[in-house]
């Protein structure tokens, strides 16, 4: 399969109708069709080739669309660039990634000045914004008005097409290789489950640089649905674009979900258009699904997954969130879901032998959305990729009727906000300070974010570090998502196991009593 | 993707849901696995390992289901065999599939003596009908009774699933291999069209043989949904399954719905149940449509494709079927429908350039479901895929809006009610007779089955037949629906081109004076 298909497809079909929605803008798929292959023609007059890497650093629009696309067109592989990190993170994995290509909108470009001289592949910087062009910029707009006709490149099944980054626990980030045929198989997973058609209008509100949002991009292009953005959530922002685009489709994670319910003029809006509401992170609590169900009339889909994964491998469906249920029902409501259409998920020992139902192992999974592999790490893919199942490092237990419960992350992530933190980047950013001799990273539960990072610290002896001085310390390090909101001192070395590993367990046990913990 | 999946996928989240409704048989997911797993362990103490053909001859039940599993769960390639065909025609596919084991039940269990010294491939006969068991045939259910623990084959992806038998333009069947990921392919496609979950109670009233059937079984596997099986179409057994097992998703034929409209007791059944019905093998009359719209508050889906295509490459959605619309919305009650989901159609010249819109020309397709090629006849697979696109053989065009509509085949296919009739194997039964000079078949208008095979014979000189001898003569070669209905005798040579091919068209002519061809 080939992600242009979708567009071809969309193209063929629904010319005349809308593909984007964006305040008062409104462009045909003939138009989103014609720009896209102007800006393929732009990329491969830049030399951008079949594998070459377009890095996309950019808040939501309908110019990231077409960078997916146009980079596809191309030949190209498409490096979506997560817009919350720190300059020296984007700077590793630009280089990691060997972008060729590297493209900003005006948010972006203020980090530009930081870039300077140490993006050493990069050739071209592409302005996608608004305002003034910067120097050794080339100006988006010009370059598909200039654009020769492209050579449309036959990429598709195992070729790559997109490099996304996660993070991982070693505190080396991972470029994720997803091809033609993961993006695809997710397209079509999604699809299936939210029963997507032409008439559809799906919100970009998360940011297009995740597969949350990413997840939902191919599928509905292929079923001719129309694409409404927001640059980034915020209530106000999301609850406007809904009632003025007529959203029938939008993702949300409970966190968010609670913000726009709780907005102070919610009720001024007309929300009638939403069809069904995607989210994902963590479960939805019971009580704001009741609220939630109270207050709109449509379905709910959580999804679970990791970018690994296309992301999807498990839906929780619709008819699993009740209102007023059993127990039993109720219980499935704390649950990731069951296995998406053509996944196998399945729970395994340390010997990769299969778990029996309800017993705790590490959740695997196959099908045609597992990736092809980390870029450049092929060791980390063999591992994470063993006997043919991938290893999602999340430990859980399947019940009898196969639904699937997250019980812990085995790669010690926090997810805060819907952003997965990986402690061992944040630890690798306080050892770098002087005074630190020991540091722990954990998740605190947090009635807004689900968990906040946390880190116990235990100074070196004659050393001496504020909470605050820490924090800008990490801040100049790290994306601000993952510095410490809060940081506690230990006047003694920090609590070990037999071999010497730090008992996280025993650190984060305080904080959570008689508290439950929501992970997914 | 391996097409286990769908079964592993229904077991593990539907294990106590009904699989099979049959008659007064209902079976759980749980216990139809079972029984699948059984008739591996039983096929793979046969023989049967990676790649071996079983062959099967049976009419519709849940049984022709586990046959497919089974096989595929033991690594085995099926070969479903057309039930209409005479025993000289499914000897040949029996043979040049290779087959090791032979299944049928009590209605062709009848064929055996036909059969018997003629199968030299056949190591195993198996009966799984519910009569007397016939000698050296081995019992269906006391195979899976004493059936060792299978060891569950790993196939999936390129691997061949089925291989699936159609006529040929040359005369010679084609064994048409499709893979595993060919089948979920047209899985998902045909979830995303019916927009099929696990509450759909899917009845099979076309032979199973067929991939028009066969399209649906996977995905609604997959998806959890119901199986209800009749043993063949027939009136009064469709309504009264529709009924009793508050069938949703129902496949029929124009005719078909005819008949079942006309039915004499059609008011006193409750058919409240049937969500989408699904049709293919030629448009639907508007005036059917209206009669049905009237009557039945469902869905109506035109797929079209053919067996190498797993079947679909497009389909006509709901919105399509209108009852009172603009001319434009009628002409395309018309069309065979726009690009299936992960599809790409085009139509092109006889150098294989694309025509542009509303030209005639051939009928192309590509994408995730076109088969592997045709068993044995690599030069035949080579031409049929030339390019990377299946060639369809039928001509037609697209138009604006994407719409594609058959105008002819030129593979000089007949089509009646609802079967494929390919003229040059007719025509080789006919020249088989001592009589016959020259024969040509065509389709000619008929009120019941769309189109009636007709003959046109010139004898050679002092030789005498009657139309009932010649049609006494085909019947003991070919399928009976294959057969002429009618034979017309030419005193005169048949009318040819300067290059000596006989002029079906002006044969055509006189019967279709005034009529439209409906083709599809």
């Amino acid at each position: 399969m080939q992600v242009m298909q979708t567009l071809r497809r969309a193209e063929l079909l629904y010319r005349h109708d809308p593909a984007v929605l964006e305040g008062d803008l409104v462009m045909s798929w003939g138009e989103f069709a014609r720009r896209t292959y102007q800006l393929a023609g732009a990329l491969q007059e830049l030399g951008v080739g079949d594998d070459d890497k377009v890095a996309v650093l950019m808040l939501n629009g309908h110019r990231y669309l077409e960078l997916f696309y146009g980079t596809f067109a191309a030949g190209g592989v498409v490096v979506p660039l997560n817009i919350r990190l720190a300059p020296p993170e984007l700077i590793f994995q630009i280089n990691e990634a060997e972008a060729q290509v590297l493209v900003v909108d005006d948010t972006f470009a203020l980090m530009l000045p930081a870039f300077a001289g140490k993006l050493p592949t990069v050739r071209h910087i592409i302005f996608a914004g608004q305002g003034k062009l910067p120097d050794r910029t080339l100006a988006y707009e010009a370059l598909l008005a200039e654009a020769p006709r492209p050579k449309v490149a036959e990429r598709g099944e195992d070729d790559v097409a997109g490099i996304f980054y996660t993070g991982g626990t070693t505190g080396r980030p991972k470029g994720v290789m997803l091809t033609h045929d993961n993006i695809m198989a997710n397209a079509q997973n999604g699809l299936i489950a939210n029963r997507g058609t032409h008439r559809d209008i799906y919100l970009h509100s998360a940011p297009m640089f995740h597969l949350a949002d990413c997840s939902a991009t191919f599928g509905l292009t292929m079923s001719g649905a129309k694409h409404a953005f927001i640059p980034f959530f915020e209530p106000t922002k999301m609850l406007e674009a809904i009632q003025r685009h007529r959203v029938s489709l939008a993702l949300m994670i409970p966190t968010m979900l609670n913000m726009v319910l709780n907005h102070p003029n919610y009720d001024s809006y007309d929300l009638s258009s939403l069809r069904v509401i995607s989210y994902g992170a963590s479960p939805i609590p019971l009580a704001l699904l009741r609220r939630a169900l109270d207050k709109l009339s449509c379905d709910f889909i959580q999804g679970y997954g990791m970018t690994e994964l296309s992301p999807l491998c498990a839906m929780l469906p619709p008819e699993d969130h009740v209102r007023d249920g059993t127990p039993e029902q109720l219980k499935k409501l704390k649950a990731a879901g069951i296995p998406i259409y053509t996944a196998e998920v399945r729970v395994v020992d340390e010997n990769d032998q299969e778990v029996p139902r309800g017993e705790v192992g590490e959740i695997c999974a196959r099908g045609p959305m597992v990736m092809k592999g980390y870029w450049k790490q092929p060791e980390a893919t063999a591992e994470a990729l063993r006997g043919g199942w991938m290893h999602t490092g999340d430990a859980g237990y399947m019940d009898e009727d196969g639904y699937i419960y997250l019980v812990d992350r085995t790669k010690d992530m926090i997810v805060t906000g819907g952003e997965n933190v990986y402690s061992v980047e944040v630890e690798a950013a306080l050892y770098e300070h002087p005074a630190v001799l020991e540091a722990a990273v954990i998740g605190i539960p947090d009635g807004e974010w689900g968990e906040a990072v946390h880190a116990v610290v235990h100074l070196k002896p004659k050393h001496q570090a504020t909470a605050d001085e820490l924090q800008h310390h990490c801040h100049a390090l790290i994306a601000n998502y993952k510095c410490p909101k809060s940081i506690s001192f230990s006047e003694q070395e920090l609590p070990k196991s037999g071999a010497g590993k730090i008992l996280k367990r025993d650190l984060r046990q305080p904080f959570w009593e008689g508290k439950e913990r929501q992970i997914n």
